[in-house]
């Protein structure tokens, strides 16, 4: 995506624009039921077999990363539970560079940013992260555009 | 909206995608022109009868919301001006999710952030938020889209 | 652009949405290769005889405006690569106002989030600003949309 800035040209405009778009309210909804703890709906917005990618926050904890590659949809939904259910969550997705590479798949960079706050009262209080995710998506036989695969990449961490 | 994520088929994608890249800029006057304390112009984002629902941020506080439910254009104005024309302010929304239900209405949610700082020396400083909107637009006879409801709520405060 | 919400009309909503995307798309590719570093593709994003205006970065600091006005794609790259290349920086867009103008001509503004550290040892340690960009852009003969003009408004400055 660095080289090509310019979209695929699936040769129909307007559903290229309703892709990118729909996108873009998949990832929306990704945030959204994260952040309010609605992890049934977090589920959905990835694909059955999806894979999430957050390997880098092991290994900058000096970790193997191994265990932050995460397999399917439902392991996904419970490894992030997991993670920050306890937390007051808020995470932004920003600037997506989202091109369409075929009718039904797609690919898409989102800057980003999250804070994440276990309390006063956690051994690890939380953090502020800058990063980009890096990703790709199927629209499924349903019509809807999922999240197939992410990867997270960080600038920048800051402790709470 | 939760659980109905692909947009309304009104027939027309190269229409909705019209309308729903003007619903964004609309919101984004509303937070640009409250920032830079334009409140002409920031009442002209609003339909005449439009209804701001702020009864989160006075309840959050113990107060009774009830004051915080503001009716009408002119009335909706005056509210966000006495709260924030003597603090600097910096609000940003993020990742939409608009949904045309009709050709000239609309729905969506946004997440946000806001800073609010009043100063060193006023009793109350100001605070960080983050949090959602939930809100309708209408299309008005001059084919501008408006905010006809919005209704904040919160995720996180933090005091300045 | 502030009394006029609507976007010119040029009789094809459907080229119109596909050229504000792509616009959004390059002003995502700014930041992420200015964020990541990547110089020689940040020159990319601008028109070869774009014109860069951080005047007031300089005037907040007392010091004369004129050195930051900066001509041409190759200046401009260097101009930021210097400022930023040895800080770790973050910088956001949001809330896109963007208005085809021309089939190959595009305003725009931005709000915007930027964070630059050069760390604990550095004599300037760094800011969190926040402000607006006012844009124009140009649609190449290679098809390509890019950055022919911007300039930095701020509302307000953090230090580190």
């Amino acid at each position: 995506m660095n080289t090509s800035p310019a979209p695929a040209d699936t040769g129909n405009p307007a559903a290229e624009a309703a892709a990118i778009e729909a996108i873009k309210q998949t990832k929306a909804r990704y945030f959204r039921f994260m952040d309010t703890k609605q992890w049934d709906d977090f589920a959905q917005v990835f694909a059955e077999d999806a894979v999430m990618d957050m390997s880098g926050e092991l290994e900058r904890n000096g970790v193997d990363g191994s265990a932050g590659i995460v397999h399917g949809r439902s392991n996904i939904k419970n490894f992030v539970k997991d993670a920050v259910d306890a937390a007051v969550t808020t995470h932004h997705g920003h600037m997506p560079e989202i091109n369409i590479t075929s009718p039904t798949t797609a690919e898409g960079i989102w800057a980003m940013y999250d804070l994440v706050d276990f309390g006063p009262d956690a051994a690890f209080r939380g953090l502020r992260g800058y990063g980009h995710y890096h990703e790709t998506y199927t629209k499924g036989a349903d019509g809807t555009w999922r999240i197939q695969t992410t990867k997270l990449t960080r600038l920048r961490i800051e402790a709470l």
